[in-house]
């Protein structure tokens, strides 16, 4: 079944490579992005030229998720446009790299902005519609970081990817009686084929970095970056997050997964992940509200 | 052995049961808080009245985790009367109660300010005196919520602290070659003995808050809030929680438990901590850095 989908964060990395794949299955697609008449521009012209070529319905949004009025605005034309809003996938995000110590409570706080409130500002202007049609689903791009192992100095993305996840689990217990199914995908590193880690941010304090830099942890970054790429099969291609956000929005209403993991290094997240599942729903049964663990089924 | 010690967010809660049973113990102990001169001015006294009848050493100190100059000058006070300072305990913490989709992005970001940039603002003021002296302590006051089921209506409050956990999780690697040991405590919910619940925030979008409570979300938060009390058995005692810091202060350096979980409802984090920290230590061995895992041992 065709469905109206917008995903956040769509002009490089996971965004573009899962809105392409999900045009490609027949669904009309509105990759949102900020600076659509600026520096993304390019973005959205290779868009327009893919959808043309490939005779597939992907189209592009301006909505800069740091901005209230921006995705209100983005969100609103999409409703506008299609009288209807079936799928949101949360996918934005940005990464820094460094000694946690070295960055500032400011740049902690902008990595929270660009990692979840963004997806709350998103939720807050399309829930509303999902809530009215009484159907809809949300798929959140987590991380395995939020629970698998981690190494160290990824400290503030970390941070964020482990409050988006909270969010998300939160959010699906507080959507399932508006009819609205939540499906948390959760990507390993992949530090080939996206620009998540080339793009990393760096701390503020350069001072501060160099103590630990040509202190006790001189060549920690090295071995780091190092070790986690090497954990990472020869094969690993982030393509299949694509493809599996693809399989969960075609899946049959309710039957979807809580959560689907794609970790070709694994981190152990999967693990985890899956026992921490099974307390919450069991938190849900011995509190007597077990009905939250499964979007409801409106007319 | 005596230790000089800060603990934040001590003018009530966890925070006051721990600075005093901390003082009990024989520790110079500043119980640290924002407006001391101010509506906080009847704890600074009751804290001097504590310290003077029971012949211990409680202080008080001046330091609004919200704000980097009073973090900033309540550290260095701290330091300027020691000429040390052993032990950061992270304490200070703010909940909120109503539907995700309710609180504003601004209410997510004063969420985050006030349960982790809080510990960013007080690391960065005391943590170059720790790794100078090359060896140090510090404890964080996480939450099972981190990791164990959950019930709706907190998400805020539940981002903010997987966060928190996580960060704690990133300095632990990132401070044990500096000799700066880490060890998370994790309480459960104790919705009696502190004001933790009674003092939650509320969603500033009434509006959106009165469709979940008028429509299928009706009756939800009275049987949230009773059915976490339920799960409660009816001796939990918030002072477990003061008694578990007080034990892991006084262990030798390097002995410390990662974490300590005083969870009496037992919502199933202690099983999903204890596979996640396994999972961690497993990728740092896959990646060469294992001495992570331990601080160093410095002269």
């Amino acid at each position: 079944m065709k469905q109206v989908i917008v995903i956040t964060g769509a002009s490089s990395g996971f965004g573009a490579l899962t809105a392409r794949a999900l045009a490609d299955a027949g669904h009309i697609v509105y990759a949102s992005m900020r600076w659509t008449t600026g520096s993304n521009a390019p973005q959205v012209a290779e868009a327009a030229r893919y959808a043309k070529e490939h005779g597939v319905d992907l189209r592009t949004v301006e909505l800069d998720v740091a901005n209230d009025v921006s995705t209100n605005a983005g969100i609103a034309k999409i409703i506008a446009d299609n009288g209807r809003l079936d799928v949101v996938i949360h996918n934005a995000g940005h990464m820094s790299f460094g000694p946690a110590e070295a960055f500032t409570p400011e740049q902690f706080a902008q990595l929270y902005d660009i990692n979840v409130l963004s997806t709350q500002r998103v939720n807050r202007a399309a829930l509303p519609q999902l809530r009215k049609q009484g159907r809809g689903l949300v798929v959140w791009v987590s991380s395995s970081s939020a629970r698998g192992g981690t190494p160290p100095y990824l400290s503030p993305y970390f941070a964020a990817k482990a409050a988006m996840d909270s969010l998300a689990v939160s959010y699906a217990g507080e959507l399932a009686r508006w009819g609205i199914e939540t499906s948390i995908i959760v990507p390993g590193a992949f530090t080939k084929g996206t620009n998540h880690f080339a793009h990393s941010g760096a701390p503020a304090d350069g001072a501060r970095a160099a103590e630990y830099d040509e202190g006790p942890y001189a060549g920690l970054p090295d071995q780091a970056l190092k070790g986690l790429a090497a954990l990472e099969p020869a094969d690993a291609d982030a393509g299949t997050v694509a493809e599996a956000i693809v399989k969960v929005v075609g899946m049959p209403f309710g039957k979807r997964p809580f959560r689907t993991h794609i970790d070709p290094s694994q981190d152990g997240a999967e693990i985890v992940n899956g026992v921490a599942d099974r307390v919450r729903a069991e938190m849900f049964r011995r509190i007597g509200i077990e009905d939250l663990l499964s979007p409801r089924v409106n007319g």
